[in-house]
């Protein structure tokens, strides 16, 4: 995997070699290849949600991959791979909501088929998980009910991320109040898509 | 616990001991308390997520009172008992939703401090679990701001719904098909409260 630091290295090299090194990205985005998920475990379930709670302070440190692997698995990973069907429900059929994940290293799209990372040029936010929808997958339909569709997709996936974090003693809150314009510009969504809400996961103060 | 055949055959006695029974009706509801909720138990998490799904083919077996009450603690009752906190998080710390339970002997709100359901006169309705929005509690934010905040709380509790009932061997689907209006109108929802999704639960077929 390449770090950020490395990738703006790459920047100060010859106008040519950066031309290549972007087409190739534009082919074949920088990925990070997470280790599987894990198939069993975790507290029982009624634990879990004797557990569950918001939590609004933070340690300073960082996730360790196994634990994100599994966090954006219980998010909303594939649970059945012959359909590909996920942990929590979605609109239609519809794969309208993706999971940014804003690490360490930058900002990374969730990639449910082959449950890895694809880097996701911008960075500076704050929350951890974004949940964004592809509104322009959602036909015809108003835009009003495409953000309620999309917040009801992100509160499926946002309470599997609650009980995660009860079972494995992660500290988590689901946010609503966000700049979501700024938000939106800063992650460079594309016309259509729009920032549902967000998660912070981490380990508590 | 009363039936509503009990209480249908209730209304032939005579008018004066009908209306003092109303008083008492309007002064304390009739209820059904409900056991104790399991405090442990349940399967893993991540093996409840593996088993995650939606089912819509039913069989005609009803809910025993146990499952009934863990079914509604998991999916908002109080978790915390010193602050009445709740197992799926909620909009500002407003108690936005009610979950109204359709059973064969009518329809029931469930009152997660008491740990008990409180008769709803009507029925004649087909989603096991109705999830109701007091918008009137929600302050000075647009209707839509209102829809879209109860949305996310209905999915949080819909997806506690979805892996208690992995985890139990029973089958769920969360239902945003529905005639809002007519469902409205069928329970007599006071002037502010909507409904926001409705989630079938019952035996497979």
């Amino acid at each position: 995997m390449m770090t950020r630091r490395q990738a703006n290295i790459g920047l100060i090299s010859s106008a040519a070699s950066a031309s290549l090194a972007n087409l190739a990205r534009a082919q074949e985005p920088e990925a990070i290849e997470l280790p599987l998920p894990r198939s069993q475990g975790g507290k029982p379930l009624i634990e879990a949600l004797r557990l569950r709670r918001s939590i609004r302070e933070y340690s300073p440190r960082s996730l360790p991959r196994q634990v994100l692997s599994d966090l954006l698995w219980a998010a909303f990973g594939i649970n059945r791979p012959a359909t590909g069907d996920r942990t929590a429900p979605y609109w239609r059929h519809v794969m309208v909501i993706d999971i940014y994940a804003v690490i360490a290293d930058g900002v990374w799209i969730y990639e449910p088929k082959g449950h890895k990372l694809l880097l996701h040029p911008h960075d500076d936010i704050r929350a951890n998980l974004v949940y964004v929808a592809h509104g322009e997958r959602m036909g015809d339909i108003s835009g009003e009910d495409k953000r309620l569709y999309a917040s009801v997709d992100a509160g499926f996936i946002g309470q599997n991320v609650y009980l995660f974090c009860a079972s494995e003693g992660l500290a988590t809150v689901f946010r609503a109040s966000l700049d979501y314009r700024e938000l939106a510009k800063t992650l460079g969504l594309g016309a259509g898509q729009f920032v549902a809400f967000a998660q912070t996961v981490g380990y508590p103060a």
